[in-house]
């Protein structure tokens, strides 16, 4: 089945059980502010959003399971709760107050600040301190899918330590980005791992929650990894590729950002790598500046050309996309048909994607 | 077994299991900046804290349990992870840089910033940015306890479950006393729901964690409900008083801080309901001030005084003291005599403290 069509199947029933967890809570709550907070959290969570990480986890459940029922979908959403606990926090650090085109979860509160008349706290401190437990109480949201279904709680237990794993494993892929900012010698092998932790991690453990709750053979599990991670790596490079070189016509983002905030993308070390010692220098004085100008991100950008660094990252992304597709031969025909166009169709579709 | 040597016999393991947990996560680690990172959590959770959770959850288990074993303090540091996640998350909230005479969390990272030439952020956002993920990170860690341990996997299960009621719990106290201070009438009955959400869902679910391992029977689990609330509203009405009329060189904490944060103590209510109209009207605008003098503390003070606040929440505390007494009489002979006495002890403790 195509991703699209997977997706149109599955995405009603994801968000339905997204919404229950929410009116879960919402039921037993009569005070007006704590209605608004988890009324906000539902709508957070419900607007936008393309579910890839629940499609991830039903699609390895239905790969490997025999029986074609729709229990997966209850524990798929905890990776989703995840995903978007990670965004309202970064949307603090970042201090991006629109997400998707919406105010941020943090910015919401910052413009609810206006309706109290006693402010012993700015709207800014306010919306940010509701923003940090606004993400602390989706992830533990998040474990709600884990209890309370309809599987063996050993099964359940499994799933748990994947959701930990994956958190760790993002916090320490941004801790390792924010920490690059400060190295000078950086080899692509950090970044591939940066990414790996930061963007893969996730995709793979919503495939290893799938076949956990299938009870896939171990022998299964490091092509289940691979699949996932470098799922991550691909979506990774073509984003940093489309951020400083897409159409923003088309992705919706300016193409100057990742340069101004001296982001650590595969162009940038694939360029500092091929440049010469001087235009390396130059390179290097241009993105550390901390008042870039217009003309500065130009400079930057031909640097970038002159490197060809569009080339190189594409075939870099293309030999993970190689490993990926053939690492899933391995799995041929132990998983079902339809679920193998969903994975290589996905995998086709982050590698090419415009947007 | 008093208090104090009930405290002695198992701080040492608990401190060995936290140090434990994080030198498992350090043992994989070849990044600097990460390892310094895991090394700072872990400095964090082992300097300073009465451990007060895991010794409710120790006593809890041992309370029921006839085999006398140690495999409860694995589960039992799972409690303490999520109390100083949510102090790391605190701290950044209301801009406190010390904790327990140490640096917080996050200042510990304003201060690291230093390390770096490339300075795209600034110090403060640096210190708050990675002060978000270290509270993450520690929620997270804290689910480990409850994932590796020598139980059954049913009672693991069971415990989770508990961990996160025990942090929505929290987060809702917290949201209901930032909103309080938008609110005209509070009524003492409007206090005791925030704090026994703020304060005594986790010494609450601490206890149920432990009688969960047990395999205590059901009947029990209200009774320990009112043990775990009413210590924790016990020991926040006893909190109020002292931090407006403590010793200050007894407490070490300034006796103007509730006051100039116009924080609904339990003082202020009672006041706010025992005065005549007019001089409610005078406190209400004294603590709405966002400028307030050490003039107008002592106003506040004079009002708390002729409103006898300190006699009336002193018997608001026994109250709630005599209720758990009457409850853990209850109990008698069902759980052992040791632990019945550690509990009576520490509630007469924290009723009778003075810092």
């Amino acid at each position: 089945m195509k991703f699209t069509e997977y997706a149109k199947t599955y995405i009603p029933n994801i968000n339905n059980t997204i919404g229950m967890i929410l009116d879960k809570k919402l039921q037993n709550i009569n005070i007006t502010f704590l209605k608004t907070y988890y009324e906000e959290i539902k709508t957070y969570l419900l607007v936008g959003g393309k579910r890839i990480r629940p499609l991830l986890c039903i699609a390895a459940y239905n790969a490997f399971s025999n029986e074609r029922d729709d229990k997966i979908i209850t524990p798929s959403v905890g990776v989703e709760f995840l995903h978007n606990a990670s965004l309202v926090h970064d949307d603090i650090i970042d201090k991006d107050n629109f997400r998707r085109g919406n105010p941020a979860f943090h910015y919401r509160f910052q413009l609810y600040h206006n309706n109290y008349s006693l402010k012993k706290m700015n709207q800014s401190d306010f919306g940010n301190s509701i923003g940090i437990i606004g993400g602390d109480t989706i992830f533990f949201l998040g474990l709600e899918p884990f209890l309370f279904n309809n599987f063996d709680r050993n099964l359940n237990l499994g799933a748990i330590k994947y959701y930990e794993q994956a958190f760790i494993d993002i916090a320490d892929g941004v801790l390792i980005e924010t920490d690059m900012v400060n190295r000078k010698n950086l080899q692509m092998k950090d970044y591939i791992e940066m990414i790996s932790l930061k963007t893969g991690a996730l995709l793979e453990k919503s495939i290893l929650i799938g076949a956990n709750y299938a009870n896939t053979d171990d022998d299964y599990y490091p092509i289940l990894s691979t699949l996932g991670i470098n799922l991550g790596i691909i979506f990774q490079i073509i984003d940093d590729i489309l951020g400083t070189f897409g159409d923003e016509k088309v992705t919706g983002k300016p193409t100057d950002g990742d340069i101004r905030e001296g982001k650590r993308t595969c162009l940038l070390i694939e360029a500092m790598n091929s440049l010469d010692v001087k235009k390396r220098d130059q390179l290097v004085n241009l993105i550390s500046n901390s008042r870039i100008t217009d003309e500065n991100v130009e400079e930057v950008k031909n640097l970038f050309m002159e490197a060809d660094v569009i080339n190189s990252c594409k075939k870099l992304a293309t030999d993970y996309y190689q490993e990926v597709v053939h690492a899933l031969e391995k799995l041929t025909p132990v998983i079902h048909d339809s679920e193998k166009e969903f994975f290589e169709n996905l995998l086709k579709f982050v590698l090419e994607r415009k947007f």
